[in-house]
């Protein structure tokens, strides 16, 4: 049977998503204590969206595969939440739909970034929000944005890997302020490489304060190249907020597209 | 010449408001690192709401003499947020309107209690919010709170204080569901007196969730003595957000009234 879990977690304790020797990781907790919850000597999972060290999430999603006979689902997340550390809960615990697979079934992963560009951080919030040297202006970034929204090559905004595609479907980036006044960057797209969005909102916020024209982000985008005057920001403004998937009928199908094209996520 | 500041802190990191040896308090820390931004030997602040122990605040209001010539209000936020920690923050400076005093010239104290009492609590808001056990109904919270609202002796929701009035004019308690679910308590009277907040907090929670009727937190009111069924709650779900004070032509004849009645705050 598989099973699908709605994850949330305070990136600021763990060293990212995937597991590594000697590190305090999601996945190294979560398969921890779920097989300990389970009674199995080990579960591997599957997430959607492999966030960096210090990345939060609210809707992180995972699958994982268990023998029958295990625990009914629907109290599987109050018993693992009894045991997780209270950085990292579960908001559901379903049986999955036949064909669903939390990575190659997606259909996009959805990150929020947080910028405070005048006053103070609110201090309840400032392990979620970047303070920013200069203010900046939305409608500039919005500009800019908006001629990078489709489907393009993004090797400029990702960290090289090696085999890896980074042709990416880049589907709303989009600026707003908040209630609180901060600047809120909605990215969502078919799947990100590594450092994307990091490097997308560096860009746009270069953008913002004056320092480049609106159309810079799109022409280090043609150039291909990695631009040293794009700045990684730091990973503490970004939370993966949502994924979507297709209807349960179409998940196979998806999953199966998704595998052919070996798109890394 | 007075200054107001406006200030927002993170209460995990302190043992409370007031300055104590040995301890990291908010006053102890503002005042510390406003001498030396201030360069003078010591100051003395005075606020409006002392808040325990993990009491976080988003709205407090302070007040602190200073001689003439000193640093403009207007670049002052700027300078202490430079060496303040960043769990306490400046949001405004300003030079204070005649006859002002954060203490005895406000009005009433606002704060906000908020409780996830279904599902798992948001781990980046862990901090500010408290797992309840059960589920809690707010429409009998509410009517159990309208009992309580106006003019009373909270003898019975105080830690006693010799000497000392616990006579409160209590404005507002009301609940309501948040976007997220929480059930978020917002209370508002003259002043509160000692633990008042946690405790009327405590006893609507008990009533919420079923264990006591709809009028017994009036009843314990009555009685006038604390009951040892009302609960406590823990202080990281309080948040001081909003201090009222008179149009500026009234606070010198507000601070003096406030003054010859000796309302502890």
């Amino acid at each position: 049977m598989r099973i699908r879990l709605d994850l949330a977690y305070d990136g600021s304790g763990f060293a990212g998503w995937a597991r590594q020797p000697e590190q305090r990781t999601v996945q190294g907790c979560l398969e921890e204590l779920l097989a300990r919850v389970l009674a199995v000597p080990a579960v591997s999972v599957t997430c959607a969206g492999r966030t960096d060290a210090g990345v939060h999430a609210s809707g992180q999603v995972v699958h994982v595969d268990v023998s029958t006979g295990g625990p009914d689902p629907s109290s599987l997340a109050r018993r693992l939440n009894g045991v997780l550390p209270d950085d990292l809960r579960v908001h559901r615990c379903v049986e999955a739909a036949a064909g669903f697979d939390a990575r190659f079934a997606a259909l996009w992963r959805r990150y929020r970034y947080q910028v405070c560009d005048q006053g103070a951080v609110d201090p309840l919030r400032r392990g979620q929000v970047l303070r920013w040297r200069r203010p900046v202006d939305v409608d500039a970034m919005n500009e800019a944005a908006s001629q990078l929204v489709g489907m393009h090559d993004f090797a400029a905004y990702c960290r090289p890997r090696p085999g890896a595609t980074t042709l990416r479907q880049l589907h709303e980036l989009d600026w707003r302020r908040d209630e609180a006044g901060l600047a809120v960057l909605t990215v969502r797209a078919d799947a990100f490489c590594h450092h994307m969005v990091r490097s997308l909102t560096g860009a746009l916020l270069v953008v913002g304060e004056g320092r480049r024209p609106v159309g810079w982000p799109a022409e280090v985008l043609r150039a291909a190249r990695r631009d040293s005057a794009v700045p990684v920001v730091p990973a503490h403004g970004l939370t993966l907020t949502e994924v979507g998937y297709p209807p349960d009928a179409e998940l196979a199908q998806r999953a199966e597209q998704t595998r052919r094209r070996r798109v890394r996520t």
